[in-house]
């Protein structure tokens, strides 16, 4: 089978790859219906992240049960089933608190990008949807494999309850659906941070009320002044550099949370700044795996349309103009059909 | 009068300074019945932070309310008053919120050890005990002003609840009464880091039901041995220093919450380990005045003796004194009597 790999900055080919095997008892192997490229994919993809030798790509997925080994008991071959970025056995003492993407045997999954892939702890990763679904639900189910869970998780960890105003730095598909999140629970009134006109619009759509197009300390001074000075009660970092990171905590009023997901590169926190800022911290990778049975629940009912955030769809052949176009922010998202 | 002027590294005097009068009408003056010496005055002290002129110390107090301003409507002379380090007006949004010491008119307070002091926004910032409370009461009272509210905090902040597993960084005053405001909040164990004999049973008085004597990195392997491996739930950093920092973030399980009031001294936080550990941040200068009504009800009714971290106690004239054997760690912590 033909699959992705990357070979360095900006060097992404559609090659010959091994057929994925059970390895384990506890594996499964899915045929992919739909995949994606992550912003997280671009970080390597620029160089911002060396990349040691050829690396299959994709952690974004959900399809068909093709074959299970023989310890897996929860799903069976022909379901559809959607898993996160790790795997997990669901089983430990960090899984059973909530922060499954902290499970003590985690294993990254990483060769999404492809007809078929091997998931590891299939019992504690997957999950299955009620049927097989229709094909226009499946870019939105696709997205509760990471982007959506991410931006809900930013929501959820920066305490986002009915009523609060909730600021979003970062307007690509995690802070979209950071806002779609906010909506969700409840939150008053969600500021976007966006300067792109299309991106804007999508805020908007998933419930934005307000778009401040200013970044830095002026994003940061627009913002209080849309709070009478004091900061929003709830800010979710979706970049993850220091200029995003120090916006949101200069954000956030004295008592409220920065709920942060961008992986981190080059961040430093000062101690005595973050100290009297005040501000609830909590972030890390989403634990998606929490929130997939809730999330699934919430598409299948149409309650919400996260798939929206895929402005390209590409055969996975065309993987290498998916990339590009993130790259150039031509594209909010690339979703790949195998 | 007399009080306390920090001139330079290690040179605290004992001198002539200004009766202080009522500047605005929301001030009150108290006649001191104790003040003492914080962990924080030991910064400038030992000339880490730097003192750039003469400077009056002391900002942990409670009195005898002497003068009231004309618009001061909540206390009247006569009756036995306690305060936060910060005054706030305990109205502005921030306020209201239970962040006093982030109050938008907030002023620091610094003339406490001496026998008279002023008090701004008195309304804001002074709570009044039920009478005037007899003298073995007056050392837990007086630590509600900080460094139990403090400890308060810590704990709060770290997000203690009945049952769970909490460690102490820090065994000084504020650790000490970080383990005792734990213990109240019902936590089912709680480990002190100490490695001093005095302070570490003072702490098992308080309720540790556990010691770890060794720091930094196997001060952390400690907590996780202790821990199954996982880490405590919520961790309560009470030094300010980057290796207390690290061992508290260190120590806590994913999920897990860090407590952080140790003025961050050189402190500074890297984005990418802080992402992964997946902990909860929370901390900064205490907002005592939100628990100061139920911490003296507490004291008030004897379920609490926090008092018992002087274990020193000098006429004020003897400030100097009080501060050496603080510097080297001789005494917890020093009560000063006007």
């Amino acid at each position: 089978m033909r699959g992705a790999v990357l070979y360095g900055p900006r060097d992404v080919r559609f090659e010959e790859r091994d057929v994925p095997k059970i390895n384990k008892p506890t594996d499964a192997i899915i045929r992919i219906s739909a995949t994606c490229i992550c912003g997280s994919d671009l970080w390597p993809y620029r160089g911002i992240q060396p990349v040691p030798e050829p690396t299959p790509m994709g952690h974004e997925y959900c399809g068909i049960v093709e074959e299970i080994g023989s310890a897996v008991t929860s799903i069976k071959p022909g379901q559809f089933v959607i898993g996160s970025f790790f795997a997990s056995d669901n089983t430990c003492p960090n899984c059973q608190v909530g922060y499954q993407s902290s499970c003590q045997n985690r294993e990254l999954v990483s060769t999404a990008q492809a007809p078929l892939m091997r998931v590891p702890l299939a019992d504690g990763t997957l999950v299955s949807t009620p049927d097989v679904p229709s094909e226009n639900m499946i870019p939105s189910l696709l997205t509760l494999s990471d982007v959506m869970g991410t931006g809900w998780f930013a929501a959820d960890a920066a305490n986002v309850k009915p009523g609060v105003t909730v600021a979003v730095v970062g307007d690509g598909a995690v802070g979209l659906l950071g806002v779609l999140s906010a909506r969700q629970m409840g939150a008053g009134r969600i500021i976007a941070m966006s300067r792109h006109v299309t991106r804007q619009k999508l805020a908007r759509e998933f419930g934005a009320t307000d778009v401040v197009t200013e970044r830095g300390d002026e994003g940061v001074a627009r913002i209080k002044e849309l709070t009478s000075g004091i900061g929003a009660d709830a800010v979710l970092e979706c970049v993850g550099t220091q200029e995003a990171m120090m916006q949101a905590i200069r954000s956030t009023r004295p008592g409220g949370s920065v709920g942060y997901v961008g992986v981190p590169h080059g961040v430093e926190l000062n101690g005595q700044e973050l100290f009297f800022a005040h501000v609830h911290l909590h972030g890390g990778p989403a634990p998606v795996r929490r929130y997939l049975p809730a999330l699934i629940d919430l598409v299948w009912n149409g309650r919400i349309n996260p798939g929206k955030v895929f402005d390209l769809t590409l055969p996975l052949d065309q993987v290498a103009e998916g990339y590009r176009a993130m790259d150039e922010r031509r594209a909010i998202k690339t979703l790949l059909r195998p």
